[in-house]
């Protein structure tokens, strides 16, 4: 390595970078860094991303059908046939979203999530919204994910309920380790485990529909007894709320737009291929598992939930096929979790580049993953998994919300696009707001086809505030405004802050014509005398200041003084009521008081450095104290001189 | 107030002190501060002495006899005739233990615990194990009064038990204001209840004698069933138990021995009278107690306490005068914690002054109080209250033991030092550690009366600690030997640092040669062209270093520095892993190694100051982090320049 010459007369020198990474103990826990360079080799493919991003959106058929026969049973036994029409109409939803989001991913090679999509096409306002509904949610998705996949284990091991909040904790620390490894690992990590779920549940909806079409399909046996009451008849309200309640299916959707920079080149190609996957899966699945349902007539319950009745009536008895759609199912509930860490720590650092968020989230750890982002995740989710005690009823009404407002304002964000790119020539391209506007002749179409969509999911979204508001929605409609508030200031923080360091109206003040020192001296010692040494180094203009409480002490350091002060003034400030600080302050308030334009003062402080750590705990922290003291004042430096006993 | 002349050319300088105060919020807790100079005011007579430091051995006559009572009680009925004879044993034992303090009282006006008799006749680790032992039963007789005072008013009332814990640490709390207000006051504030006690205490033992030799002392009425099995018959053993039992009535003696410095002139003079009074009142008080209780023939239990049992049977009813003795005895209980808090800040000061606790303790506080000690006692003793619950029957195994031994090495050094003065020639006086000897010809008798005391006080010790151990005296005999191994730590650190720091042997280094700045630059902004600014006030050889994370962002640097860099050399240093503080490290370490001796290296942080405290939270803390870093460093100092946005 080149050392600097200091002869060598360049303004600009740069220093070529160390070959070898710094090894510590997070070597051990979460690999090796990974240099700078690196970071393009990091991507993934479709099928990796497949497992990835849609472990979410397709853990959610899990209990979508559930949520829709939950409602219906209030209308009665009947009226579950209202489920698979329902269905249709979620998956016509979903159609739309894809869609929807297939041409964001499109437009947006770079991330086009939500929060990108309303900044770019809406504005501030609606972007933050939408940042602040988005990153509620994925903290959601983790507490609700993790709370879930749990509650199917200990529904299987009772044993385990009085542990499940340590355990789920526990799951939360996995995953946020194995996305501090990257995203290269934790793709591999999470593959199996989606793979292992999608061969189960079709082989469950294969078996299934075999037996449906050959006619051998029985009814649920033992099934559980059916505790809501019929009290309602069925309503436009009802079915809506019906419908509502099943578009929990479409959560997680939204993932893959906001992870394209992690895919191989040509991103936007494979993103958008991956959506179309994840969609006609999650659609197919969802379909299927409704279907089989109502033929097979099973009752919503939460001692035995829709996806444990239908395997064991398809496979006819609870043997091992049973049991390894069970244990999919609950493994792909946690992993959906990884979707959330997959994208949070994305969507917040996008933000804090933005000056919405602190900018230390920008920032990459070790292995090229933004890691405060994974960290912040992990505790803000293990926290609501500790206050909710991992109850899956307590957080379910404050999730999805979140989600259908970002999906409103996004689509509405792209409809508000396609009006744009109508009003252009044709052929002409203009660059707005850092993304590309060219002339599409279908752009009449797609702004119906994502105004239907924003209308569609915008009505979701109302209904769910409705129907939730009292069991807990409210909680989010609070939050989310306040996160906003919070974005806001901290935006304007840093608007604030570059303008008043901003160099284009600056005028170099003149030089520095006094320049002030004072040297703190408790007593004198080997300590002081370092500081003294290096006091008379900045200036000739040297005050040495001893706060007296103690009358002996003080003549004692007035008499020293004169043999080693170098004859330089000595003020003694006498302190009757034993304080060590304000004295120096009133001292310098008073010099302050009287200083010149371009004077500035430097107040030298001998500092102990303690040879171990409790050694602290034997010494009053001046300098410390002083420094915290005179931090708002400017003009004044404090510098702490360090003296070592070996 | 005079302001400083800076040509008036005089070395040593004094300012008078400001006539006001500071106030604060504190004032009004606490009061307001006090001058240094009006210290000599702030002490007491024997009257309020009394009260102040003899509640804790008064109080102890609470229980003494109820716990001899239980110990004899496993040899049956009739072996509660020995509580008698053994307690006239104790109040021997409590008169020579009396008059050996007297003695000392008289041989140290200005002081004369356990800790500083052990030191000035027996050296520095006697003086140490006393000292630890001391502040370890201060801290019990804190935890063990409070809780015991708290256990007799949640058994009248039983719906405060819940709230036991958080009462005891209230209760402390208070105590710990009252003390912090100072030593006068709190006098004021104990003196009432004490007298109340003693009062109540003497109408009791009045009309039980006068009922007695009357013959009207009828025995005890529905006595609380007896639950100890007889077991065992009386043996020597047994005897020495009941005894060790019943020398608990001794804790608390040693308090006035302590608090010398806080009695009016002539100091010694009031401290010997005022420990003959509390003598003799808590002597008359146990006997009068004990004799009473085996005439009316009470059963030690757990449910009833001896002096209610004895209340009731004197007053012969539950009425005022039987409530009032109640009411005073659970007063005193707590009450008897002051003691500790006038005694452990003053045993603890001392001990710091002679560098085995944090000097900190020595501070006196805006009160003239020793507040560190008193804070830290109250935490300590909270503490305490928290684990154990609040619980007497947990925490009184740990206590006592701690006083038997400081009062074996108390007596101990004092019989060494009548040895010592014995081998005087008539009428000679000799210095020795501060303290005066001078010849005694009653020096043999002396001698004896303490060394005998030594003897005993050491077996009741060595009886205490074997009939108890497992009950948890092995703690106090495990955490001694522990202080007592920090207390030498921390002398050894301040030992070594006096040596270190020492001027005898110290040769002024050669004025420094070089002094090279080190500028560090995150970006070209107002705040890093005042850090410039400074940065040439202390030096021409300064470099400016830029580390670089980010290339587009580096280029920009080095652009704009171009600009504004006056000239000055600016090295990029490349991090490929994106880290911040150590690229620095390493291009100091560089530096260093090529390092002139004579050359001083200052490292310039531009410190960005927020105006509000959340701002904090959105910058890297790089100037402390690179603080923290280097602080091991000789020769490098850190200085932040503080920017401020107004």
């Amino acid at each position: 390595m080149a050392l600097i010459d200091k002869d060598q007369g360049t303004l600009v020198l740069r220093r070529p970078a160390e070959k070898n990474p710094p090894r510590t103990w997070r070597s051990w826990l979460i690999g090796r860094p990974l240099a700078t360079a690196d970071a393009p080799h990091q991507t993934i493919g479709k099928a990796v991303g497949l497992a990835v991003f849609a472990s979410d959106a397709l853990s959610s058929t899990a209990y979508a059908t559930q949520e829709i026969l939950f409602v219906l049973a209030v209308a009665g036994a009947t009226a579950s046939g209202y489920a698979f029409p329902i269905s249709i109409a979620i998956v016509a939803l979903l159609t739309i979203v894809t869609f929807s989001y297939r041409q964001t991913i499109n437009a947006y090679p770079n991330g086009g999530g939500a929060y990108i999509v309303s900044r770019d096409n809406l504005g501030e306002l609606p972007a933050q919204i939408a940042g602040a509904a988005l990153l509620t949610d994925y903290i959601l998705t983790v507490s609700v994910s993790i709370s879930s996949g749990i509650a199917q284990i200990t529904s299987a091991f009772i044993w385990i309920y009085p542990y499940r909040v340590e355990l789920a904790v526990f799951m939360v620390i996995l995953i946020m380790l194995i996305n501090l490894r990257g995203v290269k690992e934790s793709g591999m990590a999470f593959a199996i485990p989606t793979y292992f779920f999608l061969l189960m549940m079709f082989i469950t909806m294969g078996v299934g529909l075999f037996r449906y079409l050959t006619g051998n399909l029985d009814l649920v046996l033992d099934a559980p007894a059916v505790l809501v009451e019929t009290t309602q008849s069925v309503t436009l309200f009802l079915l809506l709320h019906a419908f509502a309640n099943g578009t929990t299916a479409l959560t997680g959707v939204e993932a893959i737009s906001n992870g394209i920079p992690a895919f191989r080149e040509p991103r936007s190609h494979n993103a958008g291929v991956t959506l179309i996957w994840m969609a006609s899966i999650l659609g197919s699945l969802f379909l299927g598992i409704t279907f089989l349902a109502i033929q097979i007539g099973v009752t919503p319950s939460e001692e035995e939930t829709v996806i444990s009745q239908l395997a064991r009536t398809v496979f006819t008895e609870r043997g091992g096929l049973y049991l390894g759609v069970i244990a999919a199912t609950a493994i792909i509930l946690i992993m959906a979790a990884n979707t959330a860490f997959a994208d949070f720590p994305r969507l917040s650092a996008l933000m804090a580049g933005d000056g919405f968020l602190p900018r230390q989230l920008t920032y990459r750890g070790s292995r090229l993953v933004y890691s405060r982002g994974i960290i912040s995740l992990a505790l803000l989710a293990s926290l609501l998994i500790i206050v909710f005690e991992a109850s899956v009823t307590a957080l379910i009404p404050l999730y999805a919300i979140g989600v259908f407002l970002s999906f409103s304002l996004s689509q509405g964000g792209m409809a508000y696009r396609w009006y744009k790119i109508g009003r252009l020539w044709p052929d002409q391209v203009i660059e707005e707001r850092g993304s590309t506007l060219r002339y599409d002749t279908q752009w009449r179409f797609k702004m119906v086809v994502n105004g239907f969509g924003a209308i569609c999911t915008f009505i979701v979204m109302g209904i769910f505030a409705v129907t939730k508001f009292s069991e807990g929605a409210w909680v989010v409609l609070l939050i989310i405004p306040i996160l906003v508030l919070m974005l806001s200031a901290i935006h304007r923080h840093y608007r604030d802050l570059a303008g008043g360091l901003s160099l284009r109206k600056y005028a170099a003040p003149p030089r520095i014509s006094r320049h002030r020192v004072i040297l703190l001296v408790a007593g004198v010692h080997q300590g002081t005398l370092a500081a003294l040494r290096y006091a008379r180094l900045l200036s000739d203009d040297i005050t040495a200041v001893h706060i007296s409480t103690n009358a002996d002490e003080s003549d004692r350091v007035c008499q020293e003084w004169e043999g080693w002060g170098n004859g330089i003034r000595l003020v003694v400030l006498d302190s009757p009521y034993r304080l060590l600080i304000e004295p120096i302050l009133d001292y310098i308030n008073q010099i302050d008081a009287r200083r010149q334009p371009n004077e500035i003062i430097t107040v030298v402080v001998p500092q102990f450095v303690p040879s171990r750590w409790w050694h602290n705990l034997l010494h009053t922290q001046t300098a410390f104290l002083l420094q915290v003291a005179l931090i708002f004042r400017p003009g004044i430096v404090i510098t702490s001189v360090p003296y070592l006993i070996e």
